[in-house]
């Protein structure tokens, strides 16, 4: 990559926009100017890059002129506000928000999964939702050897999937819980210290919550097939940092736990963490921070003749978001995609 | 019920122990002699029991002389050492310990499940697995209904489920956390506070650990058939008490979530919380301190044309633990079976 790319963070002050940001800078992406935008009440303080004090501007129609590549955290309604206008700019947008996913037109990317889908993009490309990222990076590998007929997913997800008020809710609630007194919930439904509940989006007439439908929906887009069956029980547990998930599989055909477990040993974006000795699987703190989806526990199902069980855990700010989107522009950059689309997708 | 009963606690000090001490006297069990066993450190103790402060005495042959009932929940092996003692002296024994549970001479009893399997008790009635215990409950009454053909399981166990020392080191652990130090894992093999992990008891050879297996094992015991398919995945997460479950169901045929629903709303130990519109389910705060196992979220699975989806919880110490075993000593009470065996089972 010789070129390099003027920059907008549309966000910029949200726990994915700083992972972002960060992000930017370790993966020595070739940034030539940056812009940090994000709402009104955050005009006037700066964020580091590269050493460099930056200045938050507010998001308008001239913040996106000579801008080649926007990476969108900021919510579906300010995606679907802008998007349109970055792309119009010439800009290449990657959302990060639910705002475009189904949108037949537009890509929704897992660089380890379709890359390909990156390459007909019309100004938009759209990251998938967490829960269903983490799940595609550990599942493809297995669906590319034995296609994978069914999924039972049940997930543990922290409070980092709410933002970072969720995350600061939850210690002040544990204090409180320590202290004697009762836990305030304010960003979240319910006090998750100590607690969880199952994840509090809108339910649909099925009474699937939006979390579950983003897995079933985004990951057969991302696979390019409606015959996977998902079904899935998305849970927020009291955790500030990376969700976990146990996924029940059924093949089509046997697929032994062996052949499994070496097939994801050297699997993109996955990390093997199995020590059956000392029962050392995945968790959530050493996920933190982490670019792999950490895969473990990898049984063959009792209970199931064609049937896998696995587990696993990955940053939901990392992989489950900031670290997928700039994969997705680091991808852009290699094909050489990040330029103004000439035909342009109806949102 | 006009007979009363000479009662000993085993494991009186434990979290179990003083919840099966409450639960006598809340539940106003006739006893008409206490007896408060625990380990030799606990001995000079006294425990409160109807307004009297009763000593706790150390475990011996002649701990066990003139007793009718003992209820004892001190761990596999103090069960299997005393459990034989107390039969022979002329008492009947439920035990909360899977010493027992898989011995096809002794029965394992959920009393809304299989009240029926504690008539031919020899002395010892073993009471199930905490997780088990309250699937089993929301389970059998759909099971009566259409059979199950399979489940698949995942816990959200709290750290009551490893005792009292367990749930104090959490809150030990979390106000580490928030005061910037780092948590210490003593009791449990790894920081619980703020995290999660795969349920820490042995693995078996399939890579099933043993809670698991007594999710499988003892399901199907309690519900009379090997029919049943299960698979589990359990896991420890940062709850002080209460356990939760995601359960997926397969049945034979079709089921309506509205006709489970229906049956569940008034099926023995169950208490339906669903509240669709504001999206408001079982959660462990609201289940700690109740008898009944809170069910709701029942949906059709739309990865399966005969499936269910479920999600429970349920106290762990109470329905889990303490209060199932009280209620099999008053079904034993009701059905004149609190008497000396008249043959002995082998263990």
């Amino acid at each position: 990559m010789t070129k390099s790319y003027r920059v907008a963070i549309l966000g910029a002050t949200g726990a994915v926009g700083t992972e972002l940001l960060e992000l930017l800078e370790q993966r020595n992406f070739p940034v030539s100017d940056l812009k940090l935008l994000a709402s009104e009440r955050s005009v006037g303080r700066t964020l580091q890059f590269k050493g460099e004090n930056l200045p938050i501007d507010s998001v308008s129609d001239r913040a996106f002129e000579n801008v080649d590549l926007v990476l969108a955290s900021a919510g579906s309604s300010t995606s679907k506000t802008w998007a349109a206008v970055a792309v119009e700019k010439g800009a290449v947008v990657v959302d990060n928000s639910s705002a475009f996913r189904m949108n037949p037109e537009i890509p929704l990317v897992v660089p380890e999964v379709n890359p390909q889908a990156a390459a007909n993009h019309k100004g938009i490309i759209a990251n998938p939702n967490c829960t269903t990222i983490l799940m595609a990076v550990a599942v493809w590998p297995l669906h590319q050897v034995r296609p994978v007929q069914r999924i039972v997913a049940s997930t543990y997800q922290s409070a980092s999937g709410a933002g970072a008020k969720a995350m600061a809710e939850v210690k002040t609630q544990a204090s409180a819980i320590l202290e004697g007194r009762s836990p305030v919930a304010e960003v979240l439904p319910y006090p998750l210290a100590f607690n969880l509940f199952p994840h509090n989006s809108p339910l649909n007439d099925l009474g699937y919550c939006e979390e579950e439908m983003k897995m079933v929906n985004e990951t057969q887009k991302i696979f390019g097939t409606q015959k996977i069956r998902i079904t899935a029980t998305c849970v927020r547990v009291p955790v500030l940092r990376a969700h976990s998930e146990a996924i029940n599989l059924e093949f089509e055909e046997p697929f032994s736990s062996d052949e499994a477990r070496v097939i994801l040993s050297s699997s993109p974006g996955v990390k093997l963490v199995e020590d059956w000795g000392s029962n050392h699987f995945p968790m959530p703190i050493e996920a933190t921070g982490r670019d792999e989806v950490l895969v473990g526990r990898i049984r063959q199902d009792i209970s199931h003749p064609h049937g896998l069980e696995l587990w696993l855990c990955g940053d939901q700010i990392r992989k489950g978001a900031a670290l997928n989107a700039v994969q997705i522009a680091e991808l852009l950059a290699d094909k050489n995609l990040l330029r103004p689309a000439t035909t342009y997708v109806s949102i």
